[in-house]
């Protein structure tokens, strides 16, 4: 059962001496009025924050993502200390014990209105943290589909969205859909260049050449913010971290191929469009080990 | 102010002996569930078809296109006896004298759950009655833009959803928000190959070499309803009338480009770029007045 919160969405400079919890209102039975916006055109930007034991990963990585996102989509920019309110009363929701997800909305409302903004708490399943376990354990089948955009469209055509992690995720889903066609479980997107660019629902991380390497986020793809505290644990643990392009023949010679997310963490890749990828168990385990550990 | 109707999803396949209105029911404060999929990723198909005193425009196109969106998203297939109940509940609602819109959605639902369908019917304001026909009279400023997809995409990655109307319009949104930062008031989009595809609400058709071009569906655009009963119009008035590239010598040289919606109808376009584009008067307000007095 998920709990919800309703933001009074306030601009960003609100005065600092504001009660911002008290500017956000639970009702479970929340609906949404039908003319916003996040229904008629999926005209809205998201974060889904991983919680484990009431601690909030990477907080500071989705609400800054949260206003990057706002800001390519010209929405009015989001006021963060509230937005990081409704995260802590979300968070006090979930289990104590056990794992949960936060999944912030600010749509640009319905017409003639402003902004409307909600958080939904709700606790993993014991069901679903079963299945996120054993992807993070046994590894993940996942296809290559073409993702029909330039890298450099982040740049050229900034009305392509790129970079923001909008509400229009229709595409998405079609992938994980024609993933699974082809008795996959996830799918790595290729930009028009045969680069490697994302999953629809995570980040790309390879090791390579004796280092780890994940696409610039000038490459139109989302900044990943598991991706970003995975090449923070490597780098304090003496591993050289790059961005750079992933072309087919890195991925060929990669000895491991991963895909992060905010609630999966680190699930490796075993296999490429049917093709066996090297998989190491032990790395795996103690990078989501740290990354299950992350400090709210 | 909107009337608004929610189905009980029926499957394509229900007795033929249902009272299809009987599972239609009003609910004009009605909302949706947040954790609705057309909330959560635009993951559902939409139409909006055009009424004109109470006769519904292309109701047919409409619900074929309906169908086939449906089908590029592996949602169950539409019932379209039960939406064509509801869109005459719905048209019931409008002004008997004036215009106003329909607009049918069919998500895929609640995570768990079946589909979710409903109708929403607004009369057009007298404002943006003025503004339409403002359009229609005086033409459009229109910019070219980047789509950032490839004409073979419909066929070679059908995950690209090029021709579904789907709810996940972000990108539609913020390229009309890119055309007014532009000074214009539309805009074109262009495939990777420089082929004009469509605008980001509207189809394509344009005068050249004495008869008229729109770009075939097969290339990654949507199929036109408007733009159907143009053709049909225009080819009974003895046009020529084909479906083709459009490049952008052909746009150099065309002495005439309109886009076409379900409630602007035929815009000319006035301006390309910048560049002046000869605009026909008489031609424009007699197809306008087909499309208007359009049966049911």
């Amino acid at each position: 059962m998920s709990s919800v919160f309703f933001l009074d969405v306030l601009p960003a400079t609100a005065d600092a001496a504001v009660d911002y919890a008290a500017t956000v209102h639970r009702d479970d039975a929340g609906r949404v009025d039908l003319l916003d916006f996040a229904v008629t055109r999926g005209d809205g930007v998201f974060e889904t924050l991983g919680v484990v034991d009431r601690r909030v990963h990477a907080r500071a990585g989705h609400l800054n993502r949260l206003a990057h996102s706002a800001a390519l989509l010209d929405l009015p920019a989001p006021n963060l200390a509230q937005w990081a309110a409704a995260i802590d009363l979300a968070a006090q929701t979930l289990p104590d014990a056990g794992s949960g997800s936060i999944r912030l909305t600010l749509s640009r409302g319905v017409p003639g209105g402003g902004p409307s903004g909600w958080a939904v708490a709700t606790p993993v399943s014991e069901q679903t943290a079963r299945g996120l376990a054993r992807a993070r354990a046994e590894g993940i089948a996942v296809v290559l589909l073409e993702r029909g955009i330039s890298v450099h469209s982040a740049r050229t055509a900034p009305w392509l969205l790129t970079g923001a992690k909008t509400l229009s995720y229709a595409i998405n889903m079609a992938a994980l859909r024609e993933a699974e066609r082809r008795g996959a479980e996830d799918a790595l997107f290729l930009s028009n260049e045969g680069y490697a660019l994302e999953g629809p629902t995570s980040s790309l991380l390879v090791r390579v050449d004796g280092g780890f390497l994940s696409p610039p986020v000038e490459e139109a793809i989302l900044e990943g913010t598991t991706l970003n505290d995975a090449f923070a644990w490597l780098r304090a643990a003496g591993q050289a971290c790059e961005f750079g392009h992933i072309t087919r023949d890195i991925l060929e010679r990669a000895d491991g191929v991963w895909l992060l997310s905010s609630l999966r963490l680190a699930a490796p890749v075993r296999s490429l469009d049917n093709r066996t990828v090297p998989m190491d168990a032990e790395l795996t385990a103690e990078l989501n080990a740290a990354l299950e550990r992350r400090a709210s």
